[in-house]
């Protein structure tokens, strides 16, 4: 499992828990890490903090808060705050807490920093087990975005090919805990919710909530709170 | 050629001539225009007010600047001052003007709003007869972007189809720009060069420029400076 030749990867993270475990994941298999995180507009911008703390903790070559507008742009629950957070539970349907274009908008940016650090490895925390239904963390997407990686670049027209991992893909939230704890994630430096306080404290209602407090609980687990 | 249902899209303008008669066709096709520009920390940023003044001209139903900060990736000529814009000819290499995953962010920005519009068209003025050998200019990444659009989105996995419109790919400067005058595009209004002074005075030896001259030297035509 250990890449030994200390290859560059570009990690996208977001201050969440599944990009933690994801990070430590890369890190654990060798690679050289570059985490990249973006300041989108997103309701929850103080994860970004829990981001910068993941980041430290975990240890990577280099960290870059990218910012892309797409406040601008809304439609999103996200990312327009006159749309609210739906708590009453995870539905069936794709929430409005999609953000239009979200992970092919993350993945492009990691793909173009891949390209100028000569990597050809991203890794990103998606999940279409214990997930929102948001299309673009699927592994059809995920493919699509591998073959349109090759056409897009100057690396892949000159016989790069990039891998897209996704090493959480097919995990329930409760493995993905149990594994990131095998590695010593810190869960306590982790945002998962939608709408935290300016200072971090968790609503305990939106679906992120849930599904995290839902996987620390098959594990028997109590959920860290924030570190201040 | 005309489309009577008034549909709306997403039109890609970047201040430059290709984008400005891109727009102009999409507007003569009947299409609602809602014009995408990018603030990506590029050198030649002066391109913005060319952009404004270009949809302004031809009119559009919104026009949104979005920031995207990729001088923090660099790792081109483009949005890393530190490298220089090549001036002696354009070659068979592909340069490095080439700003790594571009096209591939503003088509990822532009299916966004094209979601939170509920549009499917969008276009882009990419052309691969007069140009820079750019990968992310080329049919294949076209289609490559159409197939990750179907499966990266909501509107994709609900039934919607998006369509990336590039009339220009197929054609050379020349023939763009007869096409431009033919729909009353004032050119003096756009701005090509990838180095230009702050006040949009052109080097007159950057690709850029080479391509454009020569398009107006095919025509017999004089290009017109910048309107003031």
């Amino acid at each position: 499992m250990t890449i030994p030749t200390n290859l560059p990867a570009v990690i996208l993270v977001s201050g969440g828990l599944d990009s933690a475990v994801t990070l430590a994941l890369a890190k654990a298999q060798g690679y050289r890490c570059y985490a990249l995180s973006v300041d989108y507009g997103q309701r929850h911008r103080v994860e970004l903090q829990a981001a910068r703390r993941v980041v430290e903790s975990i240890g990577v070559t280099a960290h870059k808060i990218i910012h892309l507008d797409l406040d601008q742009i809304g439609g999103s629950a996200l990312t327009d705050m006159t749309l609210a957070v739906p708590v009453s539970g995870i539905t069936q349907a794709i929430p409005i807490t999609y953000v239009p274009a979200r992970n092919t908008l993350f993945l492009s940016l990691a793909l173009g920093w891949a390209e100028v650090l000569t990597a050809t490895d991203l890794f990103i925390g998606v999940n279409a087990i214990d997930y929102s239904g948001y299309p673009d963390c699927r592994p059809e997407f995920i493919t699509a975005f591998e073959t349109l990686a090759k056409v897009a670049t100057k690396a892949g027209v000159e016989g790069g090919q990039f891998k897209v991992h996704t090493p959480l893909i097919q995990l329930t939230k409760a493995q993905i805990i149990a594994q990131g704890l095998q590695l010593g994630v810190d869960f306590s430096l982790t945002l998962s919710c939608y709408q935290p306080s300016a200072t971090g404290e968790i609503c305990g209602q939106c679906d992120a909530c849930r599904l995290r407090s839902h996987g620390f609980q098959q594990l028997g687990l109590v959920d860290p709170p924030l570190s201040p």
